[in-house]
């Protein structure tokens, strides 16, 4: 087998190797059914046990009560920002939004097909380089919910604490860039969703964890695939499921708990960014474009002291092993992005190279 | 590596088994890049190479026109059934559905949330065990679309040739379970869908062929993701595609066209399918469900004389090496679900064992 690189993509995203090599295995013969993982039928019991696993590692893992269902659904986020009023928000109703990037705006847009929309707080005035503080929110009087997203892969932000809404206003969270990372309180949430392709598995599905009473709140009329309560009643078997996607997300869960579950994940990463971090702070070439205090572990970014250092750090980062690091256009820079499965020696092995640049180009 | 079964799912089903050893080495290393298929970014050029490879491939095989999209999108056939009034049928208006099967069903019941609905012809009567005579079709004055089903999964039964639905009226095809088992003259069509998980690779991927003028008539008040504009204008790239199964697309499209192009695969289908029927016509013990002149090469539906023949035909067929044959609970009996990639060893190896289970039962 060839080498491996260090992929710092913002997602699709580095896999564990270790659910990679299993997977190489399930794909000809899952274990030991004479058929491959990607093969069999969604209603025969070696997938049974597989769609089985994934729920009961989600459950254990981040400690769903059982009032919340978990179901696995296609679409990615970008379906969930429209799903989510079309379930929940009516025409006359007020949903409340923190706008923290352009996932959050994207999810308002989709919002306001569907009814009003509210924004708390925005961090737009600084092109979202911070998270808003508490003290400057400002909710509706009556929202049906409120929505926020909890790590910023472009702008490389992350909520340390949840916003805490008005009583009974039902949180709902896309947690895409950071889902497992670090223990959540799941009890708190109404609803939260997450594309799978970062610390979950490949892309192709969504995973989302919904109290039960907030699933019948869509009106019937909506179209069967578009309404929770049809994958929450038929366990996300309504129809063909994504099986393969969900079977290497079951084993990626499989992974997080052999490395000592949620707490453990965010030692490690907050281990992992630290290491980029303390280095971006001791530099003088470079420095993190997050506000300290906002900054995120998934996603680290950072500029040089010019574009055109930017260019050529990118461009010798991708001669040394290194893929992925350039940011998104809307920030510029460099972005490195460490999810769960990044391995500590890629985050010490790019502060080395940063450090050997600085010698150069400093 | 373990031995693999004959595998007669109707989906997901087998697939080739070059593709799946290829698949192995793309999903640790993907061409030497130095990163599996399920960690690339979707933005980045090796992905970029298999997305370009799929379409390519899907023009070529199928000789689709330069007047049609091709677009990879989620959600399977079930989101189709929507979509597709959805964007095209509106609420004064008429559609036209030919009614052969369960899935027709579901896409009739999805359709009248949005508009109008008229069945042009119905097997109901006989329990879907044919496809009716274009001489009872009975088209409504001015419909926006005909509706089909082109092969009926759980009936067993195939349109051997195309509805002809009145001048100036798009065609809209779900060709879920037997696309590109034989040529398809694209050009007749305004749309044609199909869940991958048959013919063309895992579950969680839906090809989508759209005639370009259909694409732009929805309203752009429908959320962002459920507009074939979105998908067709962005390349399918919109948001994150499922990047996996569209890479198993692009190789499953590669085999096909190695092993001959869809002409190929309908003489091979043909002949599999015949080893099957043949014995059938024959046997004094079995009998095919669906009716000849409508019935299907990629779903063969049999009963042994008696319901008790059936469970122990089908108990016996699991030890001789046979998945998947339990017919669906709505025809009873079995069902041998042999597409594209099932082999013509496994068809002759099952009649063999239907002739022995018929000589010690019969």
């Amino acid at each position: 087998m060839s080498e491996r690189i260090y992929n710092l993509s913002a997602g699709p995203a580095v896999l564990p190797e270790e659910v990679i090599r299993k997977t190489q295995e399930a794909i000809w013969n899952l274990n030991g059914s004479g058929i491959g993982v990607m093969e069999h039928s969604h209603r025969d019991k070696p997938f049974m046990a597989v769609i089985e696993k994934a729920e009961a590692l989600c459950r254990e893992l981040a400690g769903i009560p059982a009032d919340h269902h978990v179901m696995f659904v296609q679409g990615g986020a970008s379906t969930q920002f429209f799903m989510v009023p079309m379930n929940l928000l009516g025409p006359d109703a007020t949903a409340d939004y923190l706008m923290t990037g352009a996932w959050s705006q994207k999810a308002v847009a989709e919002a306001k097909r569907f009814g009003k929309v509210h924004v708390v707080a925005s961090s737009e005035d600084e092109n979202f380089s911070y998270i808003p503080s508490p003290d400057t929110f400002k909710w509706s009087a009556k929202p049906v919910y409120a929505h926020f997203t909890s790590n910023n892969t472009i702008f490389g932000t992350q909520w340390s604490t949840d916003p805490v809404p008005p009583d009974g206003v039902p949180l709902i969270c896309d947690a895409s860039s950071d889902i497992f990372s670090r223990p959540i309180d799941v009890e708190k949430y109404g609803l939260i969703y997450a594309g799978a392709q970062k610390n979950l598995g490949p892309s192709g599905v969504t995973l989302v964890i919904m109290r039960k009473d907030l699933v019948e709140r869509a009106s019937s009329s909506l179209p069967t695939m578009l309404q929770y309560r049809t994958h929450a009643k038929e366990k996300s078997l309504y129809n063909t499921p994504p099986t393969f996607a969900i079977y290497v997300l079951a084993e990626v869960l499989d992974w997080i708990k052999q490395n000592g579950g949620l707490a453990a994940m965010e030692e490690r990463n907050r281990a992992k960014a630290g290491v980029i971090y303390d280095y971006l702070d001791r530099s003088s070439l470079f420095r993190a474009t997050a506000r300290a205090g906002s900054r995120s572990n998934m996603n680290i970014t950072f500029r040089a002291r010019t574009p055109e250092l930017d260019d050529k750090f990118i461009a010798e980062s991708k001669k040394r092993g290194f893929s992925g690091l350039k940011g998104h256009r809307s920030v510029g820079g460099m972005r490195a992005s460490v999810y769960n499965a990044f391995p500590r020696a890629g985050c010490e092995a790019l502060a080395t190279f940063m450090a050997e640049f600085e010698k150069a180009n400093g």
